[in-house]
């Protein structure tokens, strides 16, 4: 499928201030850029930096004033669609050994606290993809998304508990009883197709099999419409906007729509992988 | 029923320290102190605090040397015990003012996190007993007994989460679901019959009704065995002794027989009240 | 000194709501009240509840509609003021048992966690009024007053970290300190003159010699000019409201100014006490 | 200097366990590995996994019985070193875009939470080495160093109230307060010279002008003694051992000590470096 997407962010600078923005698309055999722009205004500089198929960094210095960020892409999806219930999950003794980091606990995947309640939801689930799944519908089904329930601190041990909070802490939470389980786990932003209202979207991808599948416990898109932008240990590595300085967002627009007449239904029972390992 | 029990505590004092003990049952009209006994090795001077009914405390001052405290009693219990189904809730409009503080947050009871939780696992509950002793399933289902996991700064709102612990976290657990459902709840020291092994417990009790209504989430011995000795907010209240000074405690021994022939099961679909309000 | 006060509540009640007020000055030796007046309209039946010399609580149940709650009081201010100098600490020996319950931890008071802190920092000030007075000016030196910048949920535990707060935070901490330094303590809300904006201001009290000791880390107004409202171990004892219900509180006045040409400043070296023990 | 060293490692193994090692020393230009032996017994075969000059694991599958890990080397250090007077912070504008990740917040390092206090403690130190230096004072001051007092859930959020911990709780407040203040930080696991008792180190370095300074709060070991094993964001990434299994570990030898007749003292105002960027 393909998707024309984009943002426009409108900052008031009061004094000199540095960005790092990572709102691009990346590239890679799943997902292809047709094509692409950035346009920065007024005019200003700026540094380019691609982690290894994973983020699409780009930083700028701006003076006090007005900055305007225009950024539009063309993107088609072929993902890696595969049957559910052939993926397996495999042993510690078999995860490439760069992804073990991804076991690890994180600023807000405190997975080390929540070992005994994740071997007790889920213990006994089917492993492999079942057990994800399990995950995401326990989390569907108990934590509610309630817009400004949250904060910028707020992590998976508290959703665990608090059971209210946004996509980004269904992420969180995901990743957290994964990791908890011994399935390495890792946070995903993306442009959501049909996420309503638009706006920058979070899910997470759990290394089953050879590769990493993708999984989003809010319900609020199809995983086949998730556009990536950045990917990280969680919320903390994949910030749309990092600042160094005294700055106010004014407008934030988001926006993905599908092109062409082609149209895949997010279908039963098919798992959806966007990046090779 | 008639229980004796008692309890012999042996310390070694490094220096001057002063002790505020709780280990005396108190009496009320289902709890009649038959008769008692306290030792203090080598005699010091006590000083007696009884708090209307809940709490019987004793302070002494020991000087650098051994102290011992033996303490014996017997007791004869008469519950008021009711059949179950027919304990109701009562609305924050009748509960009576001075229990309503124990609808308010405590240091290891923090219902004002878990209200959502409380919600979810308990708000389609029947009201009345029937809510508190699905707290209590829930409870006895979900969180682990396990010596040693936890200490003395675990609340409630890590057990939720870590899911282990021992009496005193279940306790707490329970108030502080009662509480976030508006039910009054608070925390019970006791010696309990058939404990094994035998040591100081912790239970809790629950405002239904016009009384107050025991409840031992861990299961580990009848409700209709327990001889209150301390009651309050939570453990922050009730400890068995409060230490200022430098000791060790060498020895605890806890004991707790029913004598006579007379004895009574704990039924099914009854609860137990031993406080008139 | 004399002072007028009051405050006034004006609520949309979307469904049959209990309500429990504290917000009547209490009355004890130092604190006279010289004529009250409390109007509700509509007019609501109301049951009163005086705990023991602390509280002065009403409650009152109102159906869908307005509720308009108007307080009014006179109250003469005769301080036991005392040469801070001459205060001194006592030994938990000594401590009135009634009293001791203020050494415990609480719900947002966790003087459990901040024992060390509390040695490291003030372990070495002169014991009395100065090692509160040192406790005060720490949290007045170290924590920025900062208005929205906490919750409901915030505890002396993360204002030692996050050094942010409103007067119910400062106090929480001053609170904190004393009992992890041995010193009861207990959350005080009060009508706070010369507090700009006037609203229910929080503050705390220590118990010294023979009697509790008012303190004002915020600096924000003259304790000597605090009218007391409502006691408790910290805030969860003492809203002004606590609603069982939907309801939204559409306005809040509250006010206090002196009357009468007598007027007494604050002075150096001078504590206040208001209530004897 | 040259430095012999090397650890044994004593497992006893319930059933088939996998084992991640990060024991060995890496190899950069600062840290020549003169020679190495790794013996393990029963002989098992060894996955190897170099992360880029910053980790050297191992992972291997031992069955039900013993395990014995024997590893040996002889490294030579040439520091880095530089005057400390001369070491400046530099801009959130030319941080190295690979560096930048050592900014955000860890498990265990929660910057996000403790910028007011780290900006209120050292926001008026001298930028650059003055100020991570004033970090490590404050620490090594404020925090007493507890053996036991702390467990593998602790944090530097923790830490900075509780005031106790060992050397992974000092470099993770470390790396919080460095991050909090805009400084790049990481952690770094060592073979310390000169530590007593023997054991793996922890200590942190700041990211300042245009390389990774080292430094240890502890003030336990000089740092030009620090033989570098693994590097991470916090003590998450570099475990000496991850365990998926059932094992017991029965013994562990670590030790260190420098060969040759040449000793450097670690002076006064010189900072050491060992890994370019």
């Amino acid at each position: 499928m393909k998707f024309k997407l984009g943002c426009k962010l409108d900052y008031d600078i009061n004094s000199d201030s540095t960005f790092i923005f990572n709102i691009r698309v990346i590239e890679n055999d799943y997902q292809q850029i047709i094509r692409q722009s950035l346009n920065i205004k007024p005019v200003r500089q700026r540094e380019d930096y691609f982690e290894d198929r994973t983020n699409s960094y780009f930083r700028l210095i701006a003076p006090e004033g007005k900055l305007s960020i225009d950024y539009q892409a063309t993107v088609e999806l072929k993902h890696h669609a595969h049957n559910t219930k052939e993926i397996q999950e495999i042993s510690p003794a078999k995860i490439p050994l760069d992804v073990v980091p991804y076991l690890y606990p994180s600023r807000y995947c405190q997975s080390d606290r929540l070992m005994k309640l994740a071997q007790d939801e889920f213990g006994n689930c089917r492993p492999g993809y079942a057990k994800v799944k399990a995950v995401c519908d326990w989390i569907y089904h108990k934590i509610s998304y309630i817009s400004g329930s949250t904060d910028s601190h707020t992590s998976a041990y508290d959703t665990a508990t608090e059971r209210a909070g946004v996509c980004r802490d269904f992420a969180h939470l995901g990743i957290a009883f994964c990791r908890a389980l011994g399935i390495p786990a890792r946070f995903v932003s993306a442009y959501a197709w049909q996420l309503d209202p638009p706006d920058f979207h979070a899910c997470f991808e759990a290394y089953l099999d050879d590769r990493w599948y993708l999984f989003d416990a809010t319900r609020l898109a199809p995983t086949n419409g998730l556009v990536r932008i950045g990917t990280g240990r969680d919320a903390a590595d994949t910030a749309f906007a990092t600042v160094f300085g005294s700055v106010v967002l004014n407008n934030m627009d988001v926006y993905i729509e599908k092109i062409g007449e082609r149209s895949e239904e997010s279908e039963a029972n098919t798992a959806y992988a966007n990046i090779s390992t």
